[in-house]
């Protein structure tokens, strides 16, 4: 592995780009001081990448995951060794590196299918290799299309000159590229849509601050930061038109799991008649669960809040609630933005028919 | 100057101690790291702690400022020479130590007149130095004695086992002893009323954290640090029955000014059906102001937002807005508490009468 300081492409910063037979990947851990993309060459590059944080969001995960299965069997082109059960036995490696995360799973699964139905077939290992590959790149172009679709649909909801206000990071940096909630922002930009967007630092981990404030600036999108305490003093200024977020889990009945604040975000939005959107992928659509009381809410180390940036700024011994998500019931829910369009309540209904 | 590092009374923190000829000050800017007392001894001394914010909060600054005249005094014990001048010279350095501080040009100006009537009743300067003592103990025990009723008005609104939520610091470091939001917790201890009391850390500057969090912490108060975001999932989680928080101005309609993030609070508070109180003395109270519109909000700096843990935590150059106040209104405002009872709405009619 290899450090490169400057970004392969200039325009909207991706966090994933397959380069020469390597995978370059943004350091995430570095932002915003640092743009350093990591060159990775092998497999345990990439378990290391994905247990240590440097690639976070579940989308971004799971590309990085396929593409390390790849460098697992290119190091077999010319050899004579089994690159199939190498493919298999690097498969199951990556997935042990963030054993929760779902998409994880599903990529290394999709990548494990087309080894075996590959060695089935009898291809040999550089065959194999750029099939594995074309299967990677595949993972990571459907997910950059999802977002685009998402980001067109999400921008019909907006108009010229509106202040817009978002909270943590559902960006690029999470997705193969132009995120979820952010991707509007980035089509808008494309096509010469003037938004003013209010990005809340999201405390306690900043991801706000440190991400998405750091990409929609790169991409010269208007972005002002704000702490997450000013969001109801920017509404009650006029200057936000609409919210719109990211979510985690979406339950059957249109409830919206996602970062911590963002519940306050949704009822400070309906006290000031603001729309508020939550925008995702139909994986993200949980029909399983039936309502938001059945989402499993995470509850962090207190050091997030007290000694968040490594300086300590709450006394020693303090109790601290911590949680990293809470639940935003569906009724503060103007509409859901997926890539098969744009869903409102009943959502129950409205919902599964997404899914037909 | 010098320093001791062991607070000089073991209970509730008191931020001004006179102790042995000399004022004993809580250095804020090094709380919650470190509990550093510093042994003031010249005018000088105090006129820097002033500046250099190692005092904050208006009464608090008012108090050490009546103390830093009777440290100037009494080096004239036993001298000749003209005690009054030097008196009246200290009190004019001292009030340009802070330059907007309301309650240090009143505290001086108060100290000053005193003097005067000392020098002429033709007073020695040993008999100054102790009429002049007395007059700054008498503003130190004023101060308190108001924040205690304050407190036990306030107690009066919150029953055992109630969690009570409060938002950046109106606490004892910034009173005599007390505080105005926060005299009802202590209180509470005296009188075996149990509260659970949670503190929003309060960003940028996190008061909550560093200040609420530690003074309530060390008097044995059942405090939870929460970040800002959290307030409105603990409240419908069902974990808050009242709101409290301090202000630096309420207008004649009971709108009311406080730091940035209390208008959110407010209107989470509403939202949940909890009550929202306002506690503060009557000297906050500014009838020659009609309505919060009337009241400028302050605008700081963005490094309180993107270096304020001592590490660049946002991208550089980033747009930042960063009020320090907000504003709200009389209608989400429960009720007032002041030293001479709870005021509840009509506030225009019911304000005034406060003062007749």
């Amino acid at each position: 592995m290899t450090k490169e300081s400057q970004q392969p492409t200039p325009e909207v910063l991706q966090s994933l780009i397959w380069d020469n037979d390597a995978l370059s990947l943004l350091d995430q851990r570095l932002l915003p001081e640092e743009t350093v993309y990591l060159r990775l060459t092998t497999t345990q590059d990439v378990w290391e990448a994905i247990r240590e944080l440097k690639v976070r969001g579940a989308p971004a995960i799971g590309i990085a995951a396929a593409y390390g299965v790849v460098l697992g069997v290119q190091d077999f082109i010319g050899s004579t060794a089994d690159w199939a059960a190498e493919a298999e036995r690097q498969a199951e490696h990556l997935a042990t590196s963030r054993p929760t995360a779902v998409n994880l799973f599903w990529a290394l699964d999709r990548m494990k299918a087309r080894a075996r139905a590959l060695a089935e077939q009898g291809v040999a290992s550089a065959e194999a290799t750029q099939a594995l590959l074309d299967e990677a790149k595949q993972i990571h172009a459907e997910d950059e299309a999802t977002n685009r679709l998402i980001g067109e649909h999400a921008l019909t909801l907006f108009k010229d000159g509106m202040g817009v206000l978002t909270h943590c990071n559902a960006g690029g940096l999470a997705t193969a590229k132009y995120g979820t909630a952010l991707a509007p922002f980035y089509l808008a930009l494309e096509q010469g849509i003037q938004l003013k967007v209010f990005a809340d630092e999201t405390r306690p981990v900043l991801q706000g601050a440190r991400l998405t404030a750091f990409e929609l600036q790169r991409a010269g999108v208007d972005v002002t930061l704000i702490c997450d305490n000013m969001a109801g003093h920017v509404m009650s200024k006029g200057w936000i038109q609409a919210v719109i977020v990211g979510t985690d889990r979406v339950a059957a009945n249109g409830d919206v799991a996602n970062k911590i604040g963002t519940y306050s975000v949704a009822v400070l939005a309906k006290a000031h008649g603001i729309p508020f959107y939550v925008a995702c992928p139909l994986s993200t659509i949980d029909l399983s669960t039936p309502t938001g009381a059945d989402i499993p809410i995470e509850e962090r180390h207190s050091d997030e809040v007290t000694v968040g940036f490594g300086k300590r700024t709450a006394p020693e011994g303090i109790a601290v609630y911590n949680p990293a998500f809470d639940v935003t019931p569906a009724e503060l829910v103007t509409a859901i933005v997926t890539e098969k369009g744009i869903v409102t309540a009943p959502y129950e209904e409205n919902l599964r028919k997404l899914f037909d």
